[in-house]
């Protein structure tokens, strides 16, 4: 055996390891009983332990110095496998072990401090929390020098390659654009209705599976149950979805189905030459997010998907709660000024995630310390939404992501978005039948094209050049903000 | 650190990884997506890898040398896991991967022929894996001599300390009685009749929560889901059931739901200072048997329970489907010839144990080889049971063990029958009014008595003796022998 089929044996279990540590989070937010979290916990950090022992195992650097890689996927494979085996050598396994016990003390706090409306609480033990990510940032940098090598080297955990300053520099284009379209859309002073009515649970779970199907979600590999936050979970033949129902709004239960089904139906795609190999899975966070947000946006929120699913909702309930489907067009794209980032519609949203990058790349950098953050935090809600922050848990207890030393990963959000916009403007100068199809809910042809240019290729290629050959041209900010401002130009009449 | 602490602490760790692959079972029999199969075996080889590493860890022979353990319940766990340890050292790698390659094999073979009615199908990987399991025999004999000497040894992964010579003499005396019972009943030729009527699926899992709940089943640590196979699964705060439904048959449904809430309610009720060492899972099969029978048929499947649930089927149903509390009680000890060992009632189901354990024994002695099992099968059969095997099916290929490798098991179903029925004797002195609370559906004091007395203790004592402490005398088989002849006795008027 070479040293190369050791290695890829060796990745195998870890892979297979991996996704175990998936099926226990999908467990823990949809079926575990609730006397069973002390339990689980244990069960997770005994698994970590073993996937962090893996990783760092010293007997990778030797195989990977002695490999020979037979094509191009095994030498990306080994690429991936060594970044991810210097990323856990670096962290000391005191740092990894505290940073594992403060964070989760810390979500409990945050939750608490959430619910009490009271930052004091918060504050000191995010103080920790961000003493415990400097550091790591500090040893991931392994010696980088430079303003934001530190944030750089946490980023590179979610969007390996991405730097905050190429970020900085897209989202720069983003910012006073956004701020004038959202004042020009509100000083319109008309927005349009809701959906009325009510929409019974189990219709609503009926048809949000109806639509998975319609989106090319495989059931045989998959299904969907209800949690409190919706996510997808797991890679290859098992990849789940779960959504959740609030019967007075249904779209809120379609949106985050479509949503879910975007994540999932990349990580179905992948060729399953790639199962259970670093290329088995999708690339990055900032990929991923451009799935999902197609899926639901570009896709989902058009006019064109609005005219098949008015008919849908009206078989499923009865009544689809508006006259017709351009009214459902307009309900599902209010644009409503309001202080949460999950609840945000498309113009406010990446206003909320452009003000968390900022903000987290000062904390990390040491140049915003936690005593100063709130301050910080309600200046720039007011410059750019022009409304005071009214309490907390509107302003910078809203989040989970810092309390739980998530950060670097707030701008794959954005970073998703942008990428939709340059791929929904490739596929549609490929495709100009697309919006005929999507208004037949005849979407194979649309997400087939995004499966065969993107998809299946998992972690084949870097992450912006996955986009850059989907898309054929460099990933920008421009058809993000085009599409935009001609969608919400046109619905608001501006 | 003492190296005491050093190995409970290493230990911990490898309990919590256990429970992680009962996560893993439990999810492939509940809500694993069809297409995940193959990805899933590879997920839990991984993590069976990553075990019996740890249980043959070297360094765990000095840790154990060098430990100084505080209590007597220190003292047992250190026994357990070097107990553990040495069972997982005796087996090489190399067989350990062949007898999970082979039986995983053999499994899918076993349900071709099964459904094909075709022994000669089966009969050749049955050999292979009869020849994998003899070989591990010997390893785990170590030496031991004598002509059960490698049964034992299989048998000691299930029992420990049982050993075939002991359970033959105990077997012994049921064999004779039962078959004179069996002709008794069936000489009378009168069969209660069956349930009439349909008895919705949803009605059936709403009574079966209710059921598992007098019964004393904590759902804030569990839950209750269907499965083809009911089982039981998990230890500590996270201990699912699983049941069946046949809208025609809700007994079926019923007494695999008390079958499984008494393996669960022992879980359950172990001391939490246990939780995640040796001491905090059931000490055998047997005892957890002695607990899910005495569930199911002491307090079940007895006349003054049948008053209660009488009133909760009709409750329940609109109409409990037999006239009254009597012919509920008599439909659910109906004595009916048949084939096979799950469907089997209390008078038949030991024969068919009795038989296996012999079969078994020989198949690993070297006595009998597999060529010559269906002959021995049918033989055997014919003379216990007063019937000619109808067709493979019925006879040689009905049960799933022998193909997955699993000899020694079989055996703890009837051990489990014994100690139940000296569990009853004794808790019956104890609390003269149990049959009245049951009757009255109370059921906290009885299950109290078994918590108490035995289910809390978990793996402190030894199987034997824990039943033993529990009755306060040795168990035997005259208690089982004498609870089925005057139940039925009185029953059939014999």
């Amino acid at each position: 055996m070479t040293a190369f089929t050791v290695l890829m044996a060796f990745q195998r279990e870890t892979e297979a390891l991996a996704q175990v540590m998936g099926r226990l989070e999908w467990d823990q937010q949809t079926v575990m009983p609730p006397g069973a979290a002390r339990q689980r916990a244990e069960e997770m950090a005994a698994l970590e332990s073993v996937l962090h022992a893996r990783r760092s195992d010293p007997r990778l650097a030797d195989w990977i110095a002695g490999a020979a890689p037979p094509d191009a996927a095994g030498a990306r494979a080994l690429a991936l496998i060594g970044r991810e085996h210097a990323r856990a050598t670096r962290i000391p396994l005191r740092l990894a072990a505290e940073t594992a016990r403060v964070t989760s003390l810390a979500q409990g706090v945050w939750a608490e401090a959430r619910a009490g409306d009271d930052v004091g609480r918060f504050l000191p033990v995010l103080a920790e929390v961000v003493a415990l990510k400097r550091e790591a940032a500090a040893a991931l940098a392994d010696g980088a020098e430079g303003q934001d090598a530190r944030y750089d080297a946490l980023l590179d955990e979610y969007e390996p390659g991405a730097t905050a300053a190429g970020l900085a520099a897209m989202f720069a284009e983003l910012r006073p654009r956004l701020v004038a379209l959202r004042a020009r859309i509100l000083g319109v002073g008309r927005t349009p209705p809701a959906l009325a009515g009510r929409f019974p649970a189990e219709a609503q779970l009926r048809l949000a599976r109806e639509v998975a199907g319609v989106f090319g979600y495989d059931f045989g590999r998959g299904r969907i149950d209800l949690a409190v936050h919706p996510f997808s979970s797991g890679s290859g033949s098992d990849v789940r979805i779960t959504t959740r129902i609030d019967e007075a709004d249904p779209l809120g239960c379609l949106y985050s189905t479509i949503h879910e089904t975007g994540h999932a139906a990349y990580e179905q795609a992948i060729d399953t030459a790639h199962a259970l190999t670093p290329l088995g899975r999708g690339v990055s966070m900032g990929v991923h997010e451009s799935q999902s947000r197609l899926y639901e946006n570009q896709i989902g929120r058009s006019r064109a998907f609005a005219s098949w699913l008015h008919g849908a909702m009206a078989r499923s309930f009865g009544d689809a709660g508006a006259a017709g489907p351009e009214a459902l067009y307009a309900a599902a794209n209010r644009v409503v000024p309001g202080f949460v980032r999950t609840e945000a519609d498309e113009v406010h949203y990446n206003l909320h995630i452009l003000m968390r990058f900022d903000l987290e790349r000062d904390l990390v950098a040491g140049r915003l310390e936690t005593g100063d953050l709130e301050a910080a935090w309600n200046d720039r809600f007011a410059a750019d939404f022009g409304v005071a922050v009214d309490r907390p848990a509107h302003g910078l207890l809203q989040d989970v992501h810092w309390s739980a030393g998530v950060f670097g990963y707030f701008p794959t959000y954005t970073l998703g978005n942008l990428y939709a916009a340059c791929l929904w403007q490739a596929l549609a100068a490929d495709l100009p039948e697309a919006e005929a199809m999507v208004a037949a809910g005849r979407l194979g042809p649309v997400t087939g094209w995004l499966r065969e240019r993107l998809q299946r290729h998992g972690g084949l290629a870097p992450p912006r050049e996955t986009i850059a050959r989907a898309c054929g041209f460099a990933p920008a900010a421009e058809p993000l903000l085009a599409y935009l401002e001609a969608k919400f130009g046109a619905l608001y009449r501006l």
